[in-house]
This record gives C-alpha cells, structure tokens and sequence, in this order.
C-alpha cells in the first residue's frame, strides 16, 4: 500500500496525515509543535519525523504547505515570516532528503484553496477562488484543478488589490490596499482610529481590541463595530466584484481567521459590493459563500496534492 | 490544401484573412462593411461571403471575433453593442451554415490578446494579459495557451475593476470603476470637468475634446492634459500591479485605440502605478510594454485561433 502524507506547516504547529485516498485521511493526525526558533533544519526533521511516525514508517510521498511565498517549481521558500531562517531555503530538497521520499511544497493558502476545491465549499467548480481574512488577506486559484502560481510562483494574492487613493497602508505598505482595511488588522485599527477620535462605541472598554470582541459587539449593535465590519466587507465585495469579471469563477469561498468565523456579519455586504461592480451573467455564475473545512484545510488541500503528485494513478 | 479563414468582425468592417501557417495569413485580406443595420443575418450572410472570397471557394474552418460578450462553448453572443439584433444569437451555429464549413466563435478582445501571445507582445510568455484601452478598457488573460472564458464566457473585464470609493461611474454603472477614470472617455470627462470648473487650459480652444486632442496637449506641456493622462495611467498602474498580485503574469500588454497610441505617456507612471501595490518578486517577472500588432492583433488572433480549433497540425 501506498503511504502519502500530507504535512501543515504553521508557525506553531506541524500536523501531518495518512492519505486513505484522494481527498481523505486516517483519524490519527499526528501534531507536534513546531520548533521554529530552531532554525530550518529543526523545523524540518520534525516534518520529516511527523511523517515516518503517520505513516509507520518511510513514507511514499509527502506534500506540505509552508506558511510564505514560495516557488513550487523549484521547491524554494522564499520566505516565512513566523518561521525564522526560511529564507531562500530548498524546502523540498531538504525534507526529501529528511524523509526519505519524494516531496511537493506549497504554500499554505494555496494549498487550503486545493483543499476546499476537492473536498470543500468549490467541490465541481472550474474556476475557484479562496479568500482568505485572518491578520491578512490570502487566498488560492484553482482553474480547471490547477493551483494558479504565477511567474515567481507567488499568484493569488487576493489581499494585494487597489480599493481607494486615499486608505491606509496595508502590511506591505501598499497605500490605499484592500489588507489595510478589510483584513482582521484592518479592521481592528479603523476602530482604534475613531475611538482614538473620540468616537463613542462600547469598544471603549475592551482591551486588547481583537477582531473577535468588534464581531461580538457588532453582532450586539455597536455602531461603530457594525460600521467597520459593513466598511470591510463592502470593499472585500468590490474585489470580489472584480474577481468575477476577470477570472469569472463557479464559486468563491471566504476563510481565514475572521472570514471563517464572521461569515454572519460579512456574507450579506460581501454580495452588495459584488453587485456594485460585477457584470450581472458571471455574478449570477458564481456561488459565494464560508469555506467549509475551517482549520482542516490546508491538511486536507496537503493530503489531496500529495495524492495528486505521487498517487499511483 | 487546407482553407483556414480569420474574420475580425467590427461594428463597421469585416476583414477576413486565409491562414497561411499558424500565426500567419495570405497579403490579400478581404474588407468589407460590415451591413449593421441590415439586422443580424445580413451580417453573417456578409461574414460567409468574406470568407468564400478569400478562400477562393468553401473554407475548411472559420473562426470569428464578435466585439460584445459571448459563450465560445455554447457559440451564443449574448450582445454585440454596435451591431443591432445580435442578441442571445446563436451566431456561430449560423455563420457555420451560411459557410458550409465548422466554425469556432470568440469575443474580440479575447482573440485579439491571443494575436498578441501568438505573434506580438506576449509571445512565449506562459501568463499573459492584453490590456485595451480605448473607449472602454477591456482585455484578455491568457494562461498556458487557453483563454481564460470564465463561468459565463465573459472573463478579461479588465477595466470593472475598483480603484477608489468616491469615482465617477464607468460606462457600464459601475461606481469608482477603473474604465470610469482611466478609459479615453474617462479622461475626456475628467478633462471637460475640470474646464467646466475654469481651470485654465489650452483644452478650452478644442471642439470636440477627444482623448487624442487631450494627448497632444499632454505632449505639448498642457498641465490639466498632463494631469488626466497621469491620474488615468497611475490607477491603470495599480490595476496592473493587483493583476501583477493575483495571477502573477509573464507579461502585460497595453494596446486599444488610446493604449496602443499613447504609451509614450502612460507606460513610466503605470509602473510607478504597479510598485505601488505589487509585490516585487512578480514585479520583476513581468514584463509590461506596448502590444504589437495594433489593430491587426484581432486578425492575427483569428488566424491563429482558426489553426489550433482546425488546423490539421
């Protein structure tokens, strides 16, 4: 039998699985922490070791998602902000030498985007598109069930789009960039911005003011909280707008940290700018709605490619 | 021999052209008027006959650009603005029975940005967009040698893309829209607004106020003439960079009626536009500059889409 794993990699944690076929795995996930202040070649034994463990033994294959830009291609992350010492670093070669088999990299948004496209929220779609909302905005591509990665193997960078001249910076430093207001930092800081004007809100009193207590007190009717989810969520539905008539997706999935958990607040509005700037036949096309595989996506899009890239069919 | 036929159909000529080779098409190119107002099948009765001409007899396989959206799968144009009666008409099946031979149908734009990946700008790039901007601002996106037709056929509307919240609405509506700013009509307004408001400028002698009246005053030093092609070309810029961000291309063409006539000023503040908001290892990958082919890249896409839907290779 065949042993594939699937590997997610994330700044904290290494979760890794058994493939039991193409978009499935054995209940026992095995998850370590991930030694990243390590260094690279710690974080990769323990991904090495995660694998041999899950899969009771050598494994046939590995496919992991690693939190940064990277070029598949060539195996190269080029960089992973939480995961110091992942700088131009052959990824690929490392872990297949560590393991003892062939392996795949990805980064990990695409890969959570492959994972909601064969086994989530885009299953029989063409054309899928995941947007990703945590402390950023990501997202993956998947066109006829290939992971779109672009020139420099960096594509899909949702977040990285124009809204108006005049907003803030992003994380980037982009001015006037759809992460400066719309991601959960974005949020977060358009209500520390008026509560530091003065504005009145029962925000007032809550400290650290974390994406998840402006939801709550949007959900209880805070003007302000119910103001920069409205804000966020009509600039995400004008960039949505524009996905649809670029790209002209079947459906598009919101995820992330803020975009999985606050689809209540965000879904409605997300349509309502769509509708401000889609052409009315690719926006009658395309589904919009919550990823459905939450935390387990980017395992499931892992597992799922390595089936597809060292699967014996 | 086989008698491959390109039609370029406008709202006021059809050119038709015999292939020659898979980019190429014999000196003697069929012109005629286009009989609009005839009504949809005195047209396509016209298309037919341009092609029985330049075959010299029955073509073995026409493929057509039709300047409107359209489903190329289902052969259905949805509307064609300038030409009257073209709707929801299932005009590939017609033109095939008024030829006697297959045919294979495509939005203009579309075959035009395949002219310009086939045989211009684009050539051996794997990631490829045309940019036209003319009227409106449109496009094609062209990713491993397909044309990307989306859900509805109607994918590459480059120009319905945000660029600020407070814009004037673009031709089709759409509020703050790029084609709303930086499309020739676009400018022509900003500049007529500005007049209407007193600003000096050596624009309030010219009756009518075209894009390129407004250009040769830019070249002359008009400020105001200035101003409108750099505000125009800066948004265009950042919509590159976010296209820079999503599909990570190899290459960017700017062509259409005002694109492809004045990058002279547009093409230094686009890429400034882009580093705005682009991430630089995309950037360096992706090379930006004029189409080539001019207004015969929709010929040259017809040729060369003729050969790969019929060619015997």
């Amino acid at each position: 039998m065949t042993r594939l794993v699937g590997i997610d990699l994330g700044g904290t944690s290494i979760r890794a699985a058994l493939s039991t076929g193409p978009t499935s795995y054995a209940k026992r996930v095995v998850r370590r922490p991930t030694p990243a202040s390590s260094g690279p070649a710690a974080v990769i034994s323990a991904c090495a070791e995660a694998a041999r463990d899950v899969a009771g033994g050598t494994p046939d294959g590995i496919a992991i998602g690693i939190p940064g830009p990277l070029d598949p291609e060539r195996g190269l992350v080029f960089a992973a902000p939480h995961l110091p010492g992942f700088e131009n670093l052959p990824a690929r070669e490392m872990l297949s030498e560590a393991a003892g088999c062939p392996v795949a990299i990805h980064n990990d948004s695409n890969l959570a985007g492959y994972g909601e496209w064969a086994a989530g929220m885009g299953r029989g779609a063409r054309i899928f598109i995941l947007v990703t909302m945590g402390t950023g905005i990501g997202g993956a591509v998947i066109i006829d069930g290939t992971l779109l990665v672009g020139s420099a193997g960096t594509a899909a960078e949702m977040g990285h789009v124009p809204w108006d001249l005049d907003g803030p910076l992003c994380g980037q430093g982009h001015p006037g960039c759809l992460e400066g207001i719309a991601s959960g930092t974005g949020i977060a800081r358009c209500a520390a911005t008026a509560l530091a004007a003065g504005e009145e809100s029962s925000l007032g009193a809550i400290t650290p003011l974390t994406t998840s207590a402006i939801a709550d007190a949007a959900r209880a009717g805070d003007p302000l909280a119910v103001r920069v989810f409205a804000d966020a969520a009509r600039v995400l539905g004008r960039s949505f707008g524009a996905l649809v008539n670029i790209l002209g997706p079947d459906a598009i999935a919101l995820g992330g940290g803020v975009g999985g958990t606050c689809a209540d607040l965000l879904l409605a509005p997300i349509r309502a700018g769509m509708a401000e700037i889609g052409f009315v036949a690719p926006l009658q096309h395309c589904r919009v709605g919550q990823a459905e595989l939450g935390q387990d996506a980017g395992l499931v899009g892992a597992v799922a490619w390595v089936v597809r890239s060292f699967g014996r069919d």
